[in-house]
């Protein structure tokens, strides 16, 4: 039997880390430091320190004044079938790598090969009359901040740049990694085995977006002021070297493989809904 | 300033329960109850203990031999478009609600309003020659299990059934959650002011599946034996009445209200890939 005290110090432990308001041109590694001293504590060796993409985003000064952009045609058609404003429209257009369709107040989007809505744009969480996009790099902004913080408080730390987003007939925002460094973002369990033996074949683990999910759950999403988190005894294989976040081909992918055979030929599935 | 007392007391923390092997007609109940002991935790007020699908899936009996399965002409041709064995295509056809189609290895199916692989049957973690399905009703044993755990250790519980599965565009797994029990499953923010005190318009947060992503930090994927999981002070809502978990529709869903109209019309979108 192991005795309670030892299971307590085992457990993974998140804390979340409020901070003052991060502004545009603010020192994101400063504001951290700040966050750890004002909520009393010091990052340790295999730490896990997660990031609000939007704080990252505005202290990078990655935020728009909509005033300034005036929106194309395409826009326009484009916010009247998503009852967006234009202004946000022409940006999504500008900023996304790939646009799907929408549905009311949202597109589907690809930006830097994550599948997003409104290709990371938010007008939640931006000082009135702006927006934010997403972090220009996410895991360049990893890695800076991973060596400040490592230098600083003489230690090895994982940074997670952390979003939420919905996921496929779900109902609300799970979290999700826009860049990563330090730990290994994807893990590999192909070959180890199972309970009973077998040899695993697909399995892999999304550790980086497990991590900032979890984060999520004591950061929140409105007026909470935690950008921040970190989690400390999560067990997970730490790198030295930059590691950001491996993608899926489409053509892997289980959703996007199956959904392009599923909807060109649906009647001759075995059974569909589209 | 807040002293580190305090902030390591208030943190959120996940224990991993490490349990015996659980085999078909176990009471999960009475497993559940020795892996607290064995691992030197009880319940507290408030706790959330999440149960891996698999195991709850094996107790119940919900494990199927393949020897007796006879696949159908359907099945066989499912299985030789995926890779699969045809007695488990069979078994998804049975089991699935809809199926989309696949990649190498996997169906893309709606299993009980869950966009899930293969119907949620797994050949992982089962005995040789054997499958488990899904359990029949999650949530339903989600209630049965708080009302056992509550009575046994006289506090309020909430109760996760979870499972893992990939995300569009992602490598690797993050937790979903099945059924659940005992606390508000998806938390509406929609009403509550942001940052600079705007109403947020759209945003929910999926708390079920984010503590089951959370858990599964903790009970790993493969013959890690940690069936159960333990989350400590999340400040989530408890709730007495069965709350289940809350599905979004169809033509609301991003990805589904996006991917209907971008897979018809993708010339005419802006950007399109597909």
């Amino acid at each position: 039997m192991i005795p309670e005290t030892k299971t307590q110090e085992s457990c993974l432990r998140i804390f979340g880390l409020r901070s003052r308001l991060i502004r545009k041109d603010d020192d994101i590694c400063k504001a951290l430091e700040d966050a750890f001293s004002e909520n009393g504590i010091s990052p340790q060796e295999g730490d896990i320190i997660v990031i609000a993409e939007s704080a990252l985003a505005t202290a990078e000064g990655n935020i728009i004044p909509l005033a300034d952009i005036v929106p194309s045609d395409s826009a326009i058609n484009l916010a009247a079938d998503c009852r967006l404003d234009p202004r946000e429209a022409e940006l999504i257009i500008r900023e996304a790598d790939y646009i799907f369709g929408g549905v009311s107040g949202a597109i589907l989007t690809i930006k830097n090969g994550l599948l997003c809505p409104n290709a990371g744009i938010d007008n939640s969480n931006a000082p009135e009359g702006y927006v934010t996009l997403y972090p220009a790099d996410p895991t360049k902004s990893a890695v800076r901040i991973r060596k400040a913080v490592s230098e600083k408080y003489g230690c090895n730390v994982g940074i997670i740049v952390a979003d939420s987003r919905t996921q496929p007939l779900r109902l609300g925002c799970t979290g999700v990694a826009l860049g990563a460094a330090g730990f290994l973002a994807v893990e590999d369990k192909r070959g180890e085995e199972d309970l009973y033996g077998r040899k695993m074949t697909i399995t892999r683990i999304a550790v980086a977006d497990n991590l900032a999910t979890a984060a999520e759950i004591v950061m929140g999403e409105t007026n909470a002021s935690i950008p921040f988190a970190l989690i400390r005894d999560s067990g997970i294989r730490m790198i030295p070297e930059e590691s950001g976040i491996e993608l899926i081909p489409t053509d892997q992918c289980l959703y996007f493989g199956s959904f392009r055979k599923g909807f060109r030929t649906s009647r001759e599935r075995v059974k569909s809904i589209i």
